[in-house]
């Protein structure tokens, strides 16, 4: 096998109280890549379609996690990548990690598979700390395990894959306002109190056992983030009717996705997910800004050849 | 049925990572109580036997949680308490828990269970609050439900059973030293940084998944607290050699039970539990401190009818 086309799914990281540690993969909105072996040794961009973002290898997130594969590979030869962006950039679904994944996956596989998908993990981290400073898994995780998946350590890096239940959708608006995730980190508070911490872990372990359990009502109970969602929302216009609109709507949860600007819902079934959308869409028809909305059921597969 | 006589199991609490949210039954340690119906309004203790603990009813644990029920029933007569206790008070493995649902649990099986299992932890808390000032549910919610249970929240109160590895065997020892619970809450610093927290819920949500999928390796690794039990092991003397110990005995983790000062290990089938109470009897003959060690199963009943 000399080239490999791939669906690069956008995820869904900072899941309300899974803060840093849960991320999703989603079906129904990603990037297409295609990737094909070549004698020259390095990592060469030779298409980018549907964003304006830089092709050098260095400063392109797929060529850096491509590069740290190359870098670990007994390969001699290198790898031209297509990308084709339908995720936009800086949108908060995971537009980086679904190159950087698709990259490191592809080429794993046209090299019959040396690595596992954990230490792809690690080399699509590396695509994550160029684009956001700091090299963290929650986005890129899912994008290659599939389903939800639980960061529970970075050192050593241990990613634990989490049952999907399968009447779960999720629903996205993306309000095309800019908030740069590393200023979206800066304003974070460094402490917090230690009654907030057991607040936000007895959500954390009750969505687990919920998501585990398929009990929808649990994982409406605990999508709850008392610590990051009241400041981050501040620089999302329009957030608070957002969440209450898609909560009267059925929504079992809301919050927000990444760092932000695009906001997610959680809904049993598909048709209360079209429902939350509807709402989700007024508000932004009301205050005038261009969005975006995907519906989405869980991806438990992560990226795949197509 | 006029008479019951039960088992109260001993409790874990402040697990690891479960910090004031998962507590486990224990099977082969628990006081016994016979509780009795009598016509005349009211809970009286009328015998206590194994502690030196207050007998009137306004002070005694099993007496305040009693009444708290009473209050709610439309019952007009009253019970009659006999305390059997083999958990000592203060040890750290839930005494006035196990005092306090036993009274609630087997008075609601003689008036017909008119209340469901949540509202007696809800009564259970109020012997909890006598005991510590705090009305805490993480060693009463384990009593009654049996197993694990997580507390997701107390406002609404939400407990959550959660599932119990078959193989899995708690080891406990208790060194007889005191520590007053309100003591060990004292030292605690009422901040954490929110790298600390993040830490924290990324073990809890691994054990919690480990706990649902039986990934005894996954328990191992997520039975981690940096946040409390470097501070609250300074108050247990030999606590670093225990923990040390045992899991060179091949536990899969260990921590301190409830606020202390007794120290729990989880392992996985009995032989290494009990290889693992050697190692921990050993620590304590050497420093001259006396101590009991329980080996037990999890309780997966809580309270029942003997």
């Amino acid at each position: 096998m000399e080239e490999l086309r791939v669906f690069c799914p956008a995820t869904i990281a900072n899941i309300s109280c899974g803060f840093d540690v849960l991320g999703v993969a989603l079906d129904s909105v990603g990037d297409e890549m295609v990737i094909r072996k070549t004698p020259k040794k390095g990592i060469f961009i030779t298409k980018l379609e549907g964003q304006d973002l830089p092709m050098e290898t260095e400063r392109n997130v797929a060529g850096v996690a491509g590069l740290a594969l190359l870098n670990e590979s007994d390969y001699d030869g290198g790898f031209e990548i297509e990308i084709y962006k339908n995720i936009k950039a800086g949108s908060g679904i995971g537009s980086s990690a679904a190159s950087s994944t698709g990259a490191v996956w592809a080429m794993n596989q046209l090299l019959g598979k040396p690595f596992t998908t954990s230490k792809l993990v690690e080399f699509a981290m590396e695509g994550e700390r160029l684009a956001s400073g700091v090299a963290h898994a929650d986005n890129v995780a899912p994008a290659l395990f599939g389903g939800f998946t639980l960061v529970r350590s970075y050192e050593p890096l241990d990613i634990i894959p989490i049952n999907s239940p399968s009447e779960l959708f999720a629903t996205v608006i993306h309000p095309q306002i800019e908030i740069k995730t590393s200023d979206s980190r800066k304003i974070l508070k460094t402490h917090i109190t230690l009654k907030e911490g057991i607040k936000q872990w007895g959500n954390l372990g009750g969505l687990i056992a919920g998501l585990f359990t398929e009990d929808y009502d649990l994982i409406g109970r605990s999508l709850e983030d008392h610590i990051v969602e009241p400041i981050r929302s501040i620089l999302i216009p329009g957030f608070n009717d957002v969440k209450k609109g898609a909560l009267a709507s059925g929504a079992l949860g809301c919050g927000i996705s990444g760092s932000g600007p695009s906001i997610f819902a959680f809904s049993k079934g598909e048709a209360t997910a079209k429902k939350v959308a509807l709402s989700m869409k007024e508000v932004y028809e009301k205050i005038g800004i261009d969005h975006d909305v995907h519906i989405s059921k869980i991806n438990t597969e992560g990226i795949k050849e197509i």
